[in-house]
């Protein structure tokens, strides 16, 4: 009766490719839909792929299903976050037994997470939040898995993680890609990690996505100088993004914004398809949830929170068109070297990302004070490196920057990060520039300057700020000739009113 | 028994400071504390101004202090807000009767409001959420007053507010400040009306908060630029400012930031005590709530919240410190004209204000529509005139604005704030320009900027974006050349990869 080592709940396509992924390494997996018709057209799809058809168990009822399972059962959840995850698994907690295990492979938010995994943990129940990157590709020959829960509940999933997710050449840092379906690739180092206690898997998946937003806004801004001052097509900027992944910028996203600029329109073939698109930006949360969470605690990844509010501006596209027409700026034009415009643009590019990353570990470095884990960053860059959406030959930088100083208080710290911001650095401030005088939007970009600039300053002019809140709303100041925690207040004059009795 | 006009429970320094302003009106207050002392300390205080000692009853009890108000009560809550609000109000409530009213004038969460509201209006009583801005000075002698609620409940509260609140001269738009204890302003347009139902006062008052943030924000930018480009001290910087409140910039924060600039150091008179403030921002929440709102609503505030994350990263002293040792950036020069470059700190300061303003007043718009709230945007404005800190003379322009168009879709659309706009970008392009160049971090004049140009783009790049979403997720686009709602998706060629059959 119980020939499965695994079950899944929720047959979207990612659900789908993940049990083949899964039935792919040898494995044999349970699977249930709500909707029956959906579990059973999945079926009929494997039995097209070899081996899977033999190794998928399709169950009708949620009660067939978990007794399908060997114990102890391990539970893929892949549904929707928030409510319909918490309605699955209220229908599984009363079938299940002591020690089993659900695992949320969603977008869950983190909170939500720690919440579960409280919960069960009380009913005898294990719950494990994996963050899963790679979209449906990845999903179906090697996704980027961020799982955290108890770790006893990991060693469990541990082997079927290693080898369903992507994999590493570990001389490169670079993925390997050659997928076949039934044909897993068994060699290189896993892009997985027990991430933490139970939140934390979720968490770093959610930074995760909050760097792909910023990762993705600044190549549309490259992309949007490049066409603005230089006139260039999506063809010729294809070929420069296409030279741009032979360097340091070599990563997922560059790869595919090349092969985008060069797709032609399915509806009339002599023009590019990008030109087509419409330029309004949807969006599902978990950058929101990323900036969000920034605010609160009080850490500056405003690169971040620019690329969520560029997406929020691009969705007004009828106000935009409206104001184009009233609003005025300079005639875009530039009249020095094609060449090196290119490449100031990529080095501002390759700067902004620096700190883009750097705001994304800074969050991680806060919330493991937080929420009390601990974190191994030079892993999380680690299991970065294949799989997920923002892959790229930068995050083995990173892996070796806390290989060096595992308590690197700032990545922009790191000597090879650091030297690349010092060599880059002029031709960023040349674009930033460049972006103002002509008119181009630039927020990213302009952003993670000021950032730079203000985490190297000393001397923020915070100093008047605080004299403001203490002239009107008597907050008090400290000084910097005295102890942190000493607070001062003076009586302003205040010229035109009497002074109060407090 | 029942002589008191209304009652306020919470006297700390702004409820005492609310009483008196009341009391100075002619009505009777009674008080109450939950520590008594405090109440008893403030009758003794309350003895020395004229005429307010006979007007206030002080209550140790808090039946005696209901009892002691007319009917229908009206019953100010000035505590913190969250959970001590709430247990002010379970506190009360079982003491009043039908038709009684409490008003929130703390800074509540305007959901928070919007469920007290409703809980409230159950049992047959009022709430009132009225922002209440100002400071301790402006609590005395008349703040500016978001209330919002029941229209029935407000026109008992009305006579009370308009005769506490500032008043604004209304040929020149200019607040009346000449402030005496027991002589109270009558005459002048009062800085308070009826914002809208149940939270809309609350909500109105967290984006003033908000705007105060990048308004401080942009001031302490514009010292930074002067302080490290022109290398201008405190007492000059305090003449600039001195003489931009002169101009459009004519507001309370730019004359305090005069007065600071030039306040001595009592440790050191012969010093300036801006140069001795320790730069590290606090910040008490709304600035917070404001971008968080913005950000939930898809709505591009960014420059305010890049005036939130400024404050997060003066937060970090010891770790800027440190970074100033590591990163470098280029040495601040400036060889042209001193004048001319504090003129171009002028305009970009003024452009920015324009666009914060702009994003602040699209938040309540966005806000009206999600919860069904009627705001007047030229009346809210007017009502910022005085009292409050974000007064300036500026705000006319704004009620003009609203004047000449109350649909106004932008307030940067507005023939006024165009032409203002037009007249100074060059100078606002030029300083993001010599800022980036000189390593000045300038995160609000810049984010201020990159929100000016993209509003006015009718093309952003999000197309190339929604590209990379269709390619590695399918998550479909839009097309220029067809109608909206209707989607697309291309097979995109993913070379390392087969394609998957979804």
């Amino acid at each position: 009766m119980a020939n499965a080592d695994i079950g899944l709940i929720g047959l979207a396509v990612m659900g789908q490719n993940l049990v083949l992924n899964i039935a792919d390494h040898g494995y044999n997996v349970a699977v249930y839909n709500r909707t029956t018709a959906k579990m059973t057209d999945f079926i009929e799809r494997a039995q097209k792929e070899e081996p899977s058809r033999d190794r998928l168990i399709g169950c009708e009822k949620l009660e067939d299903f978990v007794k399908a399972i060997k114990r102890p059962r391990k539970i893929i959840i892949l549904v929707q976050a928030g409510k319909p995850t918490d309605a699955v698994i209220d229908g599984l907690v009363p079938l299940l037994e002591k020690g089993d295990i659900i695992v949320d492979g969603g977008n869950a938010l983190w909170t939500d997470t720690i919440r579960r995994e409280k919960d069960l943990k009380a009913k005898g129940l294990y719950f494990i939040g994996s963050g899963v990157s790679g979209g449906e590709v990845g999903a179906r020959f090697g996704p980027s898995m961020m799982p955290g829960g108890d770790p006893e509940a990991w060693q469990h999933l541990e082997p079927i993680w290693k080898a369903v997710s992507a994999k590493v050449d570990p001389e490169s840092g670079k993925p390997y890609e050659d997928y076949q379906p039934g044909k897993p690739i068994t060699e290189g180092e896993p892009c997985t990690a027990h991430i933490g206690a139970n939140g934390a898997g979720h968490y770093v998946k959610m930074v995760h996505n909050g760097i792909e937003y910023i990762d993705m806004q600044l190549i549309c801004e490259a992309y949007q100088l490049m066409k603005t001052l230089l006139g260039l097509d999506a063809g010729e900027m294809s070929e420069v993004f296409g030279s741009w992944n032979e360097g340091d910028l070599d990563s997922f996203l560059i790869e595919i914004t090349t092969d985008i600029l060069q797709q032609r329109d399915p509806a009339d073939p002599s023009k590019f398809l990008v030109d087509a698109v419409l330029d309004t930006a949807g969006q599902k949360g978990t950058g929101k949830w990323t900036s969000t969470n920034a605010l609160d605690m009080g850490i500056p990844a405003n690169a971040i929170a620019e690329a969520v509010f560029a997406r929020c501006l691009s969705a007004l596209k009828e106000e935009r068109v409206g104001a184009s027409k009233v609003l005025q700026g300079p005639a875009p034009e530039y009249k020095d070297d094609k060449k090196e415009l290119i490449d100031a643009i990529r080095d501002a590019l390759y700067c902004s990302k620096i700190c883009a990353y750097a705001q994304g570990f800074q969050l991680m470095r806060e919330a493991q004070k937080e929420y009390d884990w601990k974190l191994d960053f030079g892993h999380i860059a680690k299991i970065w490196r294949g799989g997920c959406i923002i892959r790229a030959r930068f995050l083995q930088k990173i892996t070796d920057a806390y290989a060096r100083d595992p308590k690197l208080v700032n990545l922009m710290l790191d000597p090879y990060f650091k030297d690349a911001l010092h060599n880059a650095q002029a031709n960023w401030r040349k674009v930033v520039a460049i972006a103002a005088t002509n008119g181009v939007s630039a927020p990213a970009f302009m952003s993670a300057l000021a950032y730079y600039d203000g985490y190297r300053s000393d001397r923020l002019p915070a100093n008047l700020l605080q004299a403001q809140r203490d002239y009107f709303g008597a907050h008090t100041f400290e000084r910097v000739d005295q102890p942190r925690g000493k607070f001062f207040h003076v009586d302003w004059p205040d010229k035109a009113r009497p002074q109060v009795e407090a």
